[in-house]
C-alpha cells in the first residue's frame, strides 16, 4: 500500500477545544496504514506556504502528551487570519501550495477553523477540481466559539466557552448580590453577529440560580431606551441587576452601540473591529439611572479557559478531527466534518461531513423565534439546545497548582 | 454548663474562600457544648443592627450543605461596607448592638473580613472593654483577596484568586501567542495599594511556561516612558508581549495612571474609586508603538472564580474560621485568627491569633526587596512565598454542567 503524509493546520480565533480536534486528527492518522507522517503547519496556511512544519508523529509520541494537547487552549500549531486570493485572479499561491504538498508527499490536508478558514478549504478544493488534482484529499474540521458555522448542529469550542460563561455567571450572581446597594452589572460576551455565546449566560439558571436578569443578543435590534426601561423595571424589585450583552449589539440601522466612541477599524477579512458595548451601556446607566454600575468584558478568557472545558465539547471536538481524517480515507474531499443532532428525547448526535460550499463565508445566527418577545431573554427551546453542550467536566491535570499545557 | 449563642457576619469585598471560613465557624461551634445556636447576620454589621438573622444551625444541617457552602463564592450571608462611628463621639450604635446581642443571648461574635472590617471588631472590642462587658467574646477572621492584612502570613481568599490569575495567565499566554503579528496584551489585576495579586501572575511560569513578560506592582512608582521602553525592548525579540499591572499603579507623586480620565469618586471608607489603568496603557501603546494592543481586566472574576479555588486556601480558610471560635472558647477576645508561616524548608504553618489593634486599618504591601531592580518583575523570594498558596485543586461538585452554589 502506498502511504501518503498528512498535513494539518489551525486557523482563526483560538478556542479551548481546537487542540482536541488536532489530537483527533493525529490519533486517527496514527491508526491508518494509508497515512505515513503527520505534519503540522505552523500558523495555518501561512505556515504551509512558508514550509514551517513540525513533525507531529514525533512530537505527539504518547497518550500522555496527547492528553496534554487536548487540555491546552488556543492553537498549539499557531493560527493565522490569512485569506487566499481568488484563484480566478491569481493562481500563484495555489501553485506554490501544491508544489509544497508534492515535496512533502502530502495526500491529506485537514484545516481546522471557522467560516473564514473554510473559505481557504473551499478555494483550495475548487483549484484542485479545476486542475484535476485527485490524489490530494482536503477536509475542513469545524472550530469556533461563536457557534456560527452552517452545516453542523454546533461547533467545537462553543460548548467549553458556553460552560465558562455559564459558570462565570453563577459566580457573578453570588458576587453582585452580596451588597444591598442598588447596582447594575453589564457583561459583554463575544459575538459580532451571532448571539449563541451571550445566550449561554442563561445556563447559569439551570440549578435554580438567578442567572442574568436581562439578555440582549445581537440578532435583535438594540434600543438604548428600551434597555434603560428594562433595567429600571428590574431595579424596582431587586438590588442587583445582571445584564448579558453581545459585543455586536446594534440599533435597527445596524449601527453598533459602541461605534460612536470607536474609530472604524477592520481586520483582514473586512470585519469591523468592535468592542466596548458594555462600557457604553455602563456610561448610559451612570448618566441616566445614577446607581452603582460596572461593566465587565469576558474578553479572551471566554475562549481560553480550558481549565473549565466542557467534556462533551472536548470529546466531540476530538471526534470531529478523527472524522475529517476518516472521511478522506473513505475518498471524500472538499467537505467539513460536522455534527448532526438527532430528533430524540435525550441528546444524541451523529458525525457526518458536509460540502464546504454550504459552510464557507456564511454565518448561522440564533433564530429569532428562540428570543423572547420582549427581546431581553431567550426561550426554553434555546435552553434545551444549549444545555447538553456544557455537560461533563474535563479531567484537567495540574502541576505546581496550575494546569499543564503543551508547547509544540 | 450555660450555653450562649454565636453570631457570625461577613463584610467587605467577596472572595472565593470567605464561605469556607464561615463553614469553619459553624462546624467548630457545632462541636462545642458551650455554644447553642449559630446565627448569621445578613450583610454584616448592618444586619446585626437590623436584626436580620438566619439560623445557621438549622440551615447548614448536614455536611453535604456545608461542602456546598465551601465552594460557593462571595459572601453567603451578604456583605456590607459599613463603618461604625467612633464610640468616643457616638455610643448609640454600640448600645444598640449590645442590646441585640443580649436579646439573642449572643456570647460569641465572629466578624469575617478585611482591614476595614477589622476596624469594626476593634471598635466593638474597645467599647466592650470600656464598659466592662466581659461575657461577650469577639473575634475577627481574616479575608481578602488583596492579601494586605497585617499579622498574618497571608489571607484567606488570596490563594484562590492567585490560582485563578496564574491559571488564566497560562491560558492567555497560549492565546496571545497563536498569531505571528506583533501584539501587546495588558492585563489589569485588582490591588489598589498592594501588588500581591499582580505578582501572582508570575506563577504562570512555574511549569516552564512563558508567563507575563512584564509585571508592574503598585508598590513602585510607575513611569509611562519606562513602560514604553520595556515593551519596545520585548517586542524586538518576540511577537506577543503580555503585561501584568496592578489597578493601583501610580506615578512618583501618587497620581494614578488612570486618574486623568476618571472623576475622583470615593467609597464609604474614603478610598478613591479607580479603574482602567490597563485601558490607559492600551491607548498609550496604540498611540506610541502603533501595534495591535488589547487591555483585559480580570475584574470580579478574579475574586469570584470558586471553580478554580486553591485547595490549600479553602482548607486554611476553614481552619481560620474554626480557630476564631476555638480562641473565644479559650477565653480570648479582641483578636483576629491568623496564619504564621514557619521557617522550614517545606511550607508549614501554624494557626495563631493576633490583637486586633495590630491589624485594623493597616495594609501590608509587597516588600520593595521582592521587586526586581528594573521594577518590572518579581524576585525568586516572592515566587517562593506565593507558590505554596495555590497548591491543590478544590473538588468542585457540578450539577447540569455548572458548579453547585448554596443560597442561604
Amino acid at each position: 500500500m502506498t502511504t501518503k503524509n498528512l498535513l494539518v493546520g489551525q486557523s482563526g480565533g483560538p478556542t479551548a477545544a481546537i487542540n482536541a480536534t488536532l489530537a483527533g486528527v493525529i490519533s486517527q492518522a496514527q491508526i491508518s496504514d494509508k497515512i505515513g507522517t503527520v505534519y503540522g503547519a505552523l500558523n495555518g496556511i501561512e505556515g504551509v506556504m512558508k514550509e514551517t512544519f513540525v513533525n507531529l508523529t514525533e512530537s505527539i509520541s504518547n497518550t500522555e502528551i496527547l492528553h496534554s494537547l487536548c487540555q491546552t487552549p488556543s492553537a498549539a500549531l499557531g493560527s493565522c487570519r490569512y485569506k487566499l486570493k481568488d484563484h480566478n485572479v491569481c493562481e500563484e499561491e495555489y501553485e506554490k501550495i501544491v508544489a509544497i504538498f508534492r515535496k512533502y508527499n502530502i495526500g491529506y490536508f485537514v484545516y481546522i477553523g471557522g467560516n473564514d478558514s473554510m473559505d481557504t478549504v473551499m478555494k483550495l478544493n475548487q483549484y484542485f477540481i479545476r486542475h484535476q488534482i485527485h490524489d490530494i484529499f482536503i477536509m475542513g474540521a469545524p472550530k469556533t466559539i461563536d457557534n456560527d458555522l452552517m452545516g453542523t448542529d454546533h461547533c467545537p469550542g462553543f460548548g467549553s466557552a458556553a460552560k465558562y460563561i455559564a459558570a462565570t455567571f453563577t459566580e457573578l450572581v453570588c458576587d453582585t448580590n452580596a451588597y444591598m446597594q442598588k447596582s447594575v452589572t453589564i457583561i459583554e460576551i463575544m459575538g459580532r453577529n451571532a448571539g449563541w455565546l451571550t445566550a449561554s449566560s442563561a445556563l447559569a439558571r439551570v440549578n435554580g440560580g438567578k442567572g442574568p436578569d436581562l439578555i440582549y443578543l445581537c440578532e435583535r435590534p438594540f434600543s438604548c431606551d428600551q434597555f434603560l426601561q428594562d433595567v429600571r423595571s428590574k431595579l424596582e424589585h431587586q438590588s442587583s441587576v445582571l445584564v448579558a450583552v453581545s459585543e455586536g449589539i446594534h440599533d435597527e440601522n445596524g449601527v453598533y452601540i459602541s461605534e460612536q466612541s470607536q474609530p472604524g477599524q477592520t481586520d483582514n477579512f473586512g470585519h469591523k473591529y468592535i468592542a466596548g458595548a458594555a462600557r457604553c451601556l455602563e456610561e448610559l446607566v451612570r448618566k441616566k439611572i445614577r446607581c452603582k454600575v460596572r461593566s465587565i468584558e469576558l474578553n479572551l478568557m471566554q475562549r481560553a479557559a480550558a481549565h473549565i472545558a466542557s467534556n462533551t465539547d472536548l470529546i466531540e471536538s476530538q471526534m470531529l478531527g478523527s472524522k475529517a481524517v476518516a472521511a478522506m480515507l473513505e475518498g471524500r474531499s472538499g467537505e467539513m466534518s460536522a455534527i448532526r443532532r438527532l430528533d430524540t428525547e435525550h441528546y444524541q448526535i451523529e458525525f457526518c461531513s458536509v460540502p464546504i460550499e454550504q459552510i464557507a463565508n456564511q454565518e448561522k445566527k440564533v433564530p429569532l423565534s428562540w428570543i423572547n418577545e420582549a427581546g431581553n431573554d431567550i426561550t426554553p427551546e434555546l435552553m434545551n439546545y444549549l444545555l447538553p453542550l456544557i455537560q461533563g467536566e474535563a479531567t484537567v491535570r495540574y502541576n505546581n497548582g496550575i494546569p499543564i499545557h503543551l508547547k509544540l
